[in-house]
C-alpha cells in the first residue's frame, strides 16, 4: 500500500526515484562498496582539521519576499530531478534535502496564502516521505559515517520532526475533540464491561446494549451487541472511525518528539557545527519555530555542508 | 468521580482545600465582590508606574544541592497548608503556586533518585490538579484582572503545560507501542467493515469474525462478532483497553501543547516582565526545559511578583 501514496504533488518522484532509484541504490550498497568509498573520500570532511578552520563560515542572505506556492513547487521539482541524476550518495542526499526545503516552502506558501484553497497537508506528508528516502542514501549510524553524513542527518531529522509536528498541528483541533468523545466513550464502555457480566440474557437482536447505553441515544436497537464472552467489545462504527483518525493524527506527534530527540542526540556529536549554526540562525525550537525559520536554518546548514565538502567552487 | 482522585500525596488538600475552600471561595465570588475588590486594590500593581521602575529586580540564588523527595514533600505541604489559611485570593494563589513548585521538586527528586521506587506520575498528576484549583482563584480573563494576575497565570500555565508534557513523556514508550498495534488493528478492521457486508450469515456463535481475522489468531472463536447492521464494530477487549490507555496518555500531550500556546499568548500581554525573566533565567522551552529549570524559572517569577506587589517587606 506504499506505492499509491507517492503519486502526489512531488510528481515524477514516484516513478523516477522512489521505485527506480531505490532499487538501484540498494544494489549499489551491496555490490559497489568500493565505488561508494571512493566517492566518499573525494568529499570527505577531514574531521580534525575542519574543526579549526571553519571559524567564520559565510552566512547566506535571505529574502523576506514570499513567492507563490507554484514558484516553490517548480523550484522543488527542478532540484529533485537534478538530484535524481546524481550518483554520489552524499551529494545526492544534499541535493534531495535542498528539494525538501523547497517543498516545505511550497507548503508554507499554501498555508499563508488566503487565495490558495489547497491544504498543505499532502505536501508536507509527501515531503516527509522524501526525507525518509534521502536518509536511506547515507546512514548516519554506519561505522564509516563521516561528520558530514551526521550533520546532514541532523538537518534531515529536524525537518522531519517539525513536519510531523506541523502535520499534527494542522489536525490538532479534531484531535482535541476526538480525545474528549473517545475518553467519554471508553470510560463508559470500560466500566460497563468490567462490571460482572449479566450473562447472555440480552443477546436478543435489537435489544439495547449495556455496553455503551449513553452513546447512541438515537440508534437504540440500531446495533445489538455484547459478545458471548468478556473478551470482546462492540462499539459504534463512528467511534471506531474516530479512534482510527485519532491514532493517525496523534501518531504524527509521537513521531515528531521521537525524531526530535534523535536529532538532539546526534547533534551533540557535532557540537561545534551546530553551535555555530545556532548562533548564525538562532536555534530551532520544537513547538515554536516557524516553517520559515526551519527553511532558513536548513538552507544555511546545507550551504556550510557544501562549503566544507568543497562542493561549491 | 473527582473526589477520589484527591486523596493522594498532596494530603490534606482534599479535605481542607479542594472541598471546603472551594465552596467558600465560590460563595465569596458571588456574595462578596466588594470584599474581593478591596483586597485586590491593596495589592494591585500600578500597571504604568511599574513598567518604568522594575528595571533591575533582584535575582535569587539557587542551590545545586538536591534534597530527598520527602524533604520537598514536607516543604510543599507546609506551603500548601499556609496557603489554605489565607483569604486574599491573589496572595493565596501566589502561595499555592509556591507549593506547586515544591511538589514539582518532589516529583523531580523521585525521578532522579535511584533509591526511590515510587513513580513520580501520581505526584505530577495531582500537582496539575492543584494548579487548576489555583487558577480558579483569580481569573486572568476577568475584566478587572491586573497585570499581576496575568503574570501569575502565565507562570501557572507554563507549569501546567510542562507537567502534562512530563506525564506524557513518562508513558511515551507505551504510547508508541500502542500506536503501532492500534494503527494495524484499525486499518484491518476498517477496511473489512467498509467492504460490502456479507449479510448476517455468520452470526452463529463461535464462528470467526470477518471483522478482524488477523488480530486474534489465538482466540478464534473466543468472540463472535459483527453486528446485524453496519453501524457497529466488535473489537477484542485488549484492543479496547489499549485504545483507552492510548487516548489517556496522548491527551496529556494534547493539553500540554494547548496550554503552552495559551501561556505564550498571554505572556505577550506582559512582554516586559517575561523578557526580563527570560533574560535572567533563560527562557523555558517546550520539550527541552528540565523540571529543575521550570522550578527555578517559576520561583524567580514568583519572587518578582511578590516584590512588585509589596508582599515582601
Amino acid at each position: 500500500g506504499n506505492g499509491s501514496k507517492k503519486e502526489g504533488s512531488h510528481g515524477t518522484k514516484s516513478s523516477s526515484t522512489s521505485k527506480h532509484r531505490k532499487g538501484e541504490d540498494k544494489g549499489r550498497t551491496r555490490d559497489g562498496k568500493a565505488d561508494e568509498k571512493v566517492s566518499n573520500n573525494q568529499l570527505a570532511v577531514p574531521p580534525l582539521s575542519m574543526e579549526g578552520s571553519k571559524s567564520q563560515r559565510a552566512k547566506l542572505a535571505f529574502e523576506d519576499r514570499v513567492c507563490s506556492a507554484d514558484h516553490y513547487l517548480q523550484e522543488a521539482k527542478k532540484l529533485k530531478h537534478n538530484a535524481d541524476t546524481l550518483l554520489d550518495r552524499f551529494v545526492k542526499a544534499v541535493c534531495y534535502l535542498d528539494a525538501v526545503v523547497s517543498f516545505i516552502e511550497c507548503g508554507n506558501a499554501l498555508e499563508k496564502s488566503a487565495q490558495e484553497a489547497k491544504s498543505p497537508f499532502p505536501m508536507y506528508a509527501e515531503t516527509v516521505e522524501l526525507i525518509k528516502y534521502t536518509m536511506k542514501l547515507k546512514s548516519y549510524m554506519a561505522p564509516d559515517a563521516t561528520s558530514a553524513d551526521k550533520r546532514l542527518a541532523v538537518l534531515c531529522l529536524r525537518c522531519q520532526s517539525l513536519l510531523y509536528l506541523r502535520l499534527f498541528k494542522l489536525r490538532k483541533d479534531s484531535a482535541l475533540k476526538y480525545s474528549k468523545t473517545l475518553t467519554e466513550h471508553l470510560k463508559n464502555s470500560l466500566s460497563n464491561t468490567q462490571a460482572p457480566s449479566p450473562g447472555m440474557g440480552n443477546k436478543a437482536a435489537g435489544m439495547p446494549s449495556p455496553v455503551s447505553p449513553k452513546l447512541s441515544p438515537g440508534t437504540a436497537g440500531g446495533y445489538s451487541t455484547v459478545s458471548n464472552t468478556s473478551s470482546s467489545v462492540t462499539i459504534p462504527q463512528r467511534i471506531h472511525q474516530m479512534a482510527a483518525s485519532y491514532v493517525q493524527v496523534t501518531s504524527n506527534f509521537l513521531y515528531a518528539t521521537e525524531i526530535w530527540d534523535q536529532a538532539e542526540q546526534l547533534s551533540k556529536e557535532q557540537k561545534d557545527f551546530f553551535m555555530e549554526l545556532d548562533k548564525a540562525m538562532g536555534p530551532l525550537i520544537f513547538n515554536t519555530s516557524s516553517m520559515t525559520e526551519l527553511v532558513r536554518y536548513t538552507r544555511q546548514g546545507l550551504h556550510w555542508l557544501r562549503l566544507d565538502s568543497d562542493l561549491i567552487p
